[in-house]
């Protein structure tokens, strides 16, 4: 990429293809102290609380890093040391979970899942009928690995009625999917600044119930990583504990009133599922094929079968796409080869239908002997 | 603030104004796999590490998040669990990281010293030699809690001949003050983004001897802050290990190839000392007492004394001097009332001149009763 030559469409799970407003608002330095920033910073936590309801019940609390950093600060800090952890594992997001887990000293019990499909809500309920000491579930609502949707209402109704609290790693759903907290009786949802709101990558954030938040103080592992400390520091002062990434909450900010003005997530879910159909629908018809059933086909991320030809290499196809200004992304599962291609970022179909006509030209350059 | 009036220039210890060139630089989307932002992450890893040598033994892990974020990281990953870790304590800064200590349960040693003046190595040493079981120092290089400069280069020594380790907070003296971790014998140095190299915040950096990162696998507390992790991902893949905050990575690229351009550390150290010499002149002129003695003033922040006079809130005087377009600092001592104004950013002694003309005419609209 060189500066003669447009910039190339991500069609990755984030960071993605943002719009060009988001981006301007980077162009304005902000004094984290500063009255204006502040304002910017409360308008921001309100807005992304109301994306998933409970403003009675629940608040916003962002965290500095990638959306990892705030699926761990909402472990450590929201789960007690002696609690358990249910995780039910159909990818690699539930797997760094578990890793998370393990490497804070959290007990998990791991509930397997095929990762070519969803999580089973019946057999989480079955094994927290069985196991009354778990006190917590750890869900990826759409697992990113595969694209998986996984079927949060009912695991959400499995918790409530057997009053164990639900954290959900919403990071690349939020905004995009509809999530309930109040209505659900869901502890804590977690995303990230560079997924569905389409904002840049650089921030995390958690909506995490008040009163379980109130519990936390001095429990977790981290100073940096404590979503109690940095909650309490935000309602006394205004101001984030540490630095704030402050280009990114101004791209955030930026992208949450776009988010509005394009209607909000009914807008936005219709935008990807109309991004994902075109995508699988062209890519189907030139010979491609889907990982996953259509049912459990989120609009956020589809994988495709690599095809079965001695002269694929995804590699050569990366780099022809790359070239055709369309960065794509490697799969993520270990017993198939597989690559994926995202429905999400400031895209719409006709940059979907332009993607599908560099496909198309990229397979005729790399003239592969058995497929299309 | 609004479109109309131009931004404000922050005269704080970051976020700072950082140039529009380096602001410009985050209007690209990058794909964090991709081969071009590699390119990128690997460019700047060597050239942070070319600021304070040691490209034979140490290597460069950058880490999302905040500064904070980046000496938890390195104390978690880099002091083993039965380390045990003196902190030269004389300001905020010093204290936090004997708070992040106590967080982590590594044992700490506190020696204080008055924050109004710098650490004593000699203080420092003796206390080494005292306490055999001290494994490492953790020094705060310029202390932005006051602006007082630490004795880097004595406490170093010192460290040397005690054969204990040493890890400097060097947040708002990297790239501005000239540390040589290979001559010095530091095993890490930390800083950030929005600091003296001026980019964005949104991200820290270890400067790390190889073989103390190759002796730390698995000792980390927590699994987003694992320095060790990190460092082996980069090296084995390119790739940032979790979703790195792009553009704030464009924006510190951008600022490097700047750094350079001007001069590198001696050119950047001279803008900052004339722009301290010129912030202490007027502001002495205009009746106001710097709180440090000078020969340990660093040319990065400087506090100042608030006026004696019953008329004076810092609240009313940062309102007028942000109406005027100038961001300035509150003080962090407990003890006396000060406030503080940054030296460093994208700013020379004209800024510093216009600012303290706004200073004159505020103090004169402020009507003191008894200063100046």
């Amino acid at each position: 990429m060189n500066d003669r030559t447009p910039d190339p469409v991500l069609l990755t799970p984030g960071p993605l293809t943002t719009s060009a407003v988001t981006r301007t608002a980077m162009l304005r330095d902000w004094g984290s102290w500063d009255g204006a920033f502040n304002a910017l910073t409360a308008t921001m936590r309100r807005q992304l609380l109301d994306v998933v309801g409970g403003a009675d019940t629940h608040t916003c609390v962002p965290m500095q890093g990638s959306g990892t950093f705030a699926v761990e600060a909402a472990l450590g800090t929201l789960v007690p040391p002696r609690g358990r952890v249910l995780v039910p594992n159909n990818g690699a997001y539930c797997a760094r979970i578990l890793r998370i887990l393990r490497v804070l000293g959290r007990e998990a019990v791991e509930v397997p899942f095929d990762e070519c499909g969803p999580v089973d809500a019946a057999v989480v309920e079955a094994a927290l009928v069985r196991d009354p000491r778990i006190t917590h579930v750890a869900l990826v609502h759409c697992e990113t690995g595969t694209g998986v949707l996984n079927p949060l209402h009912a695991v959400a109704a499995a918790c409530a009625r057997q009053g164990r609290a639900l954290i959900v790693d919403a990071m690349s759903s939020f905004g995009a999917l509809p999530i309930d907290v109040g209505a659900e009786g869901i502890e804590a949802v977690v995303a990230a600044s560079g997924k569905c709101i389409e904002g840049v990558p650089g921030m995390g954030f958690v909506i995490a119930r008040r009163t379980a938040l109130e519990a936390a103080e001095g429990r977790a592992h981290s100073l940096s990583l404590d979503l109690y400390d940095q909650w309490r520091y935000l309602e006394r002062t205004g101001q984030w504990r540490f630095t704030p990434p402050t280009h990114v909450v101004a791209a955030l900010a930026a992208a949450l009133v776009q988010y509005r003005q394009e209607g909000g997530l009914p807008a936005r879910r219709a935008r990807y599922e109309a991004n994902r159909d075109a995508l699988v629908a062209g890519m189907r018809a030139l010979g491609f094929v889907p990982l996953l059933d259509p049912a459990v086909q989120s609009p956020i991320i589809v994988t495709f079968r690599s095809p079965d030809d001695p002269g694929w290499r995804f590699e050569n196809f990366y780099e022809r796409m790359r070239a055709r200004g369309f960065v794509l992304y490697p799969g993520k599962l270990t017993r198939i080869d597989t690559f994926r291609i995202g429905c999400i970022g400031a895209i719409d179909t006709a940059v979907i239908h332009a993607m599908l006509v560099a496909v198309e030209s990229t397979l005729h350059d790399m003239t592969l002997s058995s497929h299309i």
